[in-house]
């Protein structure tokens, strides 16, 4: 396993500057997301990873296909959309000669990021916003604004791997699907243990679908040492950062440098390695502070920390 | 099944006003905290439910068994203290004929609820605090202060189970493992999924140990129809409440009234209910809004919203 910076770490850097920073610090690998590929331009990245002799170990990121559980037309048109932006991921990554495609699977439909629920969603005074008494009146069971139909969500993201898996498979792409934490689940991804994950990979050849292990995503699963048991040859991905305690108040900014949360990378390195992996090690972390500070230096500390607590050995 | 109140949902009253509460709304079941048993004194709390004919549904809570994580001496001592409180927790959970002594087992040994971690975690700096750059020097893995340690901490609790267990037989008191949301598992429950719970169930007997279904803690696991059918005659407690969107700053208040988030109730109680439960269903929010406003409101709400959303029928 080596080293690879995702370029999320050092989000102020362009793809330019992202190759250029793995070249001064020696790292023979970069995760790429689609917006700064798409800032540079999808051919000039192709060339910039490829004189620079990097690899791409991911490219970040497709998935978002549970919005097809919303009800007759808009359910249709958007997972007809969210397919369509999948296969233009898929054709990015086969360009970039990516290791894989990471997929975010998506949420409850009609729920969103950091936003509240739809204010049909139930109760037309939700509890959570000001000090208003919770509502007795007036309250009406159903949501039409989104769906709580979790199991309906997991089957719109079963039956559109079924779509994309083979055209990834045409393009020799592979899909990494990523289970996020629970904590997610509203919003990101309905997929939330590596068992899922790999339960929706079996179907597929293991080039054609494969999983994202992230550290921060599956540290506190009591099932992980089986489930990466189990993982062999489906491993795409493993991505490290710490779990920070307490999170903040923006979830998705709980992610932090290692060393600096709750997790023991050690065991969960060894497992990956014990399952066969033998890819590129990427460093993913969203925190506001890490994304303050001078890039060159996160990836200097990036390197130590890496060197000095994630090796299986 | 009924519905029983929880008194941490109404947490300015008192147990007194609690069994009034109950007793006014029709309600045949409340669920204490020992908190509030203290500060009413238990002889009085066992008079006042006997006299208004409720059920204790459950007693909330022993546990925070996993302190004995922590090196030497200090370890040993925090889990002597662990233990003899969880007898004293058992003891009262049988004057009260509770029907189960909820288990909130702790998290990881040293971590503390709502507190950053201790400054020897790994770096002198958490890059979480302030807006410091990520320190490269000074940095030593290891972590006097707490323990990453997540297996050993999970064997703590089996090990502390297999003390308690047969003194609750003794004493007619089943023990109820909570599984709590992995958001929780650094500080609060390294028992993070309802399967692990019935996992460590399995070496008692039902009567002894069982585990609770906690609507908050559960409704995203992909296993919860599979280990809900094997939890047959081990569901001591069925608590619900919604899951808010998005979580508020304090993770711990995410807990809404039903209907103000994304849980849907009727899959999970109807499975519930297949596995043979035919106890009480508590109803137990912690939420900012919902402890501010006129606790006969809030239960008038609970009630509605119960039978709206609730019910396996």
């Amino acid at each position: 396993m080596s080293l690879s910076l995702n370029q999320w770490t050092t989000r102020r850097w362009s793809v330019a500057e992202s190759v250029d920073g793995c070249v001064r610090h020696e790292l023979a690998a970069v995760g790429l997301w689609r917006e700064k590929v798409a800032e540079q331009g999808l051919a000039e990245t192709v060339k910039l990873v490829r004189q620079a002799g990097l690899r791409v170990s991911s490219l970040c990121r497709g998935g978002f296909l549970t919005a097809g559980g919303l009800p007759g037309e808009e359910g249709r048109r958007a997972f007809a959309r969210a397919l369509d932006d999948n296969r233009r991921a898929i054709d990015e990554a086969a360009e970039l000669a990516a290791a894989c495609l990471v997929m975010v699977v998506g949420g409850l439909p009609g729920v969103r990021p950091g936003e509240p629920l739809p204010a049909s969603g139930g109760s037309r005074e939700p509890a959570t916003e000001g000090s208003r008494e919770p509502a007795t009146d007036g309250f009406a069971p159903g949501s039409p604004g989104f769906s709580r139909d979790l199991a309906g969500a997991r089957e719109r993201v079963a039956e559109a791997l079924g779509v994309l898996a083979p055209y990834a498979g045409e393009r020799g792409v592979r899909l990494a699907l990523e289970p996020l934490h629970p904590v997610y689940c509203p919003d990101r991804a309905v997929l939330s243990t590596l068992g899922q994950a790999l339960d929706l990979c079996l179907a597929y050849p293991p080039e054609q679908v494969g999983v994202v292990v992230d550290t921060f995503h599956v540290w506190w699963d009591p099932r992980l040492p089986d489930d990466l048991a189990r993982a062999r040859g489906r491993i795409a991905a493993y991505q490290v950062c710490d779990y920070l305690h307490p999170l903040p108040a923006d979830v998705l900014l709980g992610r932090g440098m290692m060393g600096d949360g709750v997790i023991d990378f050690g065991p969960i390195t060894r497992a990956v390695a014990g399952a066969g992996y033998t890819g590129d090690v990427e460093v993913e972390i969203f925190n506001a502070d890490v994304w303050a500070a001078d890039p060159d230096q996160v990836v200097a500390t990036m390197k130590a920390r890496y060197a000095a607590l994630v090796p299986a050995a």
